[in-house]
């Protein structure tokens, strides 16, 4: 039986479930894969620690070079992460003809383009499910399954830190500092977790999928990305009482000339199938002209689960290697020659709902104020409510407005804000899917 | 550029759909591919019909063998159903080296092991993802992105008719009777329903899943199978009561040296993911000792999501033509030398939780009558209600059970339906997910 070597680089957490389920799990690969997976090296700068994984001797190596120059290695799986030595390794190992594995979606959004033109010109695979939705077979999904279709757009909950968080706030009406403490404290948020909270982690992901799906380079500052720092227990507190919930969702959407591809918290309606989806979980929504919709649902982080799709792509990866067949799916689901340049449409000119939620001084006039500035930009109301009457104090004024367009909505918000009857920043926040509001 | 040709067999609702990708989506399964794939034939005995595709001068022919025997046909898409005459042209087909697609369930949950051996035997591809779950990619995520998983169970809703007959029962409060007629009306239903509503079509999908999860060979007989016609509103709203939703559900569990593997109505807490999927959707959710839970919704049913997964599979086929990678991935996830036959658990053995509904007289010394004969067989009770009152009429005694054998409750059912004080058949309604409950 044919055996095909495996070089690991990086040893960290999600690093040592691919090294566990290569050697733990070798026989129930073999049983599916017809070859041997045999885990030749595991490179990290620490030798010393425990990841409760027993490696045979020797395999453990300081020496990330020899990984992606050893003659003897057929697959490198990267799990460094980060856009620095990652970036090199993966080049290097491309250079020498080496098959790579990765989750490093910060590195593929950035520098993809890139990365995927040298494996294309050396004809080798490069595989990265484990890059967006950890163990949600997305990218399979997009490359191969729904290759007959043209997709429509996409919508998904693809950061387990934003979305716990998010869910501690709806569930214990907590502010977002509270909740983000006990993220961390759960372990579900970095050290740092600017990269989750701010939507940039998402946005990473997102770029990568508007790619595959639509056959587009993507320019990451095209994106349009805001976190979820800002949102508060009142905005999620009122969004239920219209009957939605607050996500942050990556969304994109496919209009032929021109795509949308953005980042933002989110009011969906409440029985959204991505609004039940709590807790860390990820969900992936994919509209295609055949299959209408899609939804794909798992732990989108984690050790084991994002080990399970690089032990996937790895699989994949041998049988092509053993059919000759690198190359076989193209990288980045469409033939290199047919990836072109769509533009992503500027946030100014998104079209969409808006909820916004102003402080204002509690005097008569206030109301008719704000809604005469919105006329005068051509944005109108759906809905309003004006909670809690403190006779000369601040009260929230909470709308829903009909489709307008963001350049207005964002001159309009401006011109509110300076009143002198509104007090604190004024709140906006989009709300996506909601064509039974019109 | 090279060109495939594909041979159609069967231009039915789904046939119709595949014809129609393939002559309008040409472009942008090229642009995916990097081939063209040229319908060559599309064989029915219905010439005259329209079916709204219109197919190039002399495609549509009415010999079917002509499609399995020439030579020009690359890939045979076999979209006609049924054991018979289905059954003939796919071993012809594979007979003479050509690859097959189709997404006969009832064909391969019952002559599997036949087919698939003379495919392997062949060295010829058999794809078959629309067989299950239409566009959802159940069979791609289980043969190839889950290959790292020990497969721990899977639960789904896969029958559509059913899901949408159940869910209107529960919204409307109607009866089965009137709720199939429903289905019909809407085209959910066949005009004979049979095969959907008594769970046959649920357990096809069953047999499939299941050798593709654990590695072995199926006896269709073995499976145990109950449908959804003796389902009334009142159950389901005792169900709701409890905290739970009724759901015709496919259950299979791994339990190393057997198999669970059950198609019947099962109580699901109301915030199981499975419950909130309504209407004619189905969903897998599908447990592995890596990724945990993994879920996977979308249509089960219809032209065009039917047919993008069938596209799916003709273009992963394509792919392996062009690189002379017959059998990369196993037809049936494992190595045909490793497909065992793990003995599935007979239904006496099954130990779960219960819901019974008795039809009681109103008198007193009732209900200890019933639980006394419950507890002789070992029976014992988490909750009971007793609704409605009615001196000396008949009210509704509803219990769920704590774990118990399924022996055992059938024979303490039996005694119970042969007391006096007992009205009607009695309800047995079997529980799942309820590890909070004891």
């Amino acid at each position: 039986m044919r055996t095909l070597h495996v070089g690991l680089l990086g040893f960290g957490t999600v690093g040592a479930g691919v090294a566990r389920l290569l050697v733990e799990s070798a026989d129930r690969i073999r049983a599916r894969l017809g070859m041997d997976l045999n885990l030749k090296y595991v490179a990290d700068i620490d030798l010393a620690s425990d990841r409760g994984v027993r490696l045979p001797e020797g395999v453990l190596i300081n020496d990330a070079e020899r990984v992606v120059t050893d003659p003897a290695v057929d697959i490198v799986v990267e799990m460094i992460g980060g856009e620095g030595i990652a970036k090199t390794l993966i080049l290097k190992a491309i250079e020498n003809g080496k098959p790579v594995v990765t989750a490093n979606k910060a590195l593929l959004a950035k520098h993809g383009a890139e990365i995927f033109k040298a494996a294309d010109s050396k004809g080798v695979d490069l595989a990265y499910e484990a890059s967006v939705g950890g163990c949600m077979p997305v990218i399979k999904t997009l490359r191969e399954s729904l290759v007959g279709n043209r997709i429509i757009g996409m919508g998904g909950i693809l950061n387990g830190t934003c979305n716990y968080i998010l869910s501690r706030i709806t569930e214990e009406g907590i502010g977002f500092r509270e909740a983000l403490a006990k993220a961390t404290e759960a372990g579900y948020a970095e050290a740092d977790p600017t990269l989750d909270v701010e939507g940039f982690d998402t946005a990473h992901k997102l770029a990568i999928l508007t790619t595959l799906a639509y056959g587009t380079e993507v320019d990451f500052d095209d994106i349009y990305i805001e976190g979820i720092t800002r949102i508060t227990p009142l905005d999620i507190d009122f969004a239920r009482q219209f009957g939605y919930r607050i996500k942050l969702l990556a969304i994109s959407k496919n209009h032929g000339d021109r795509l949308e591809a953005r980042v933002h918290p989110t009011m969906i309606p409440e029985n959204n199938l991505l609004s039940t989806i709590t807790g860390s979980l990820n969900a992936l929504k994919i509209s295609g002209d055949a299959v209408e919709d899609v939804m794909l649902y798992g732990h989108g982080a984690g050790r084991m689960p994002t080990a399970s799709a690089v032990i996937g792509d790895v699989v994949d990866i041998a049988r092509n290697l053993a059919h000759n067949a690198a190359g076989r799916v193209p990288l980045r689901s469409f033939q290199p020659e047919g990836i072109g340049r769509i533009p992503i449409l500027p946030i100014d000119d998104l079209v969409t709902h808006y909820y916004f939620r102003f402080a204002a001084k509690d005097q008569p006039g206030v109301l008719s104020t704000i809604a005469g500035i919105l006329g005068e930009y051509g944005i109108s109301i759906q809905s309003v409510q004006q909670k809690g009457r403190k006779s000369g104090g601040v009260v929230p004024v909470v709308m829903l407005t009909h489709q307008a367009r963001e350049a207005d909505v964002q001159k309009a918000f401006r011109r509110i804000d300076a009143l002198d009857v509104v007090d604190e920043e004024p709140m906006l926040i989009r709300l996506e899917d909601a064509n039974d509001l019109d």
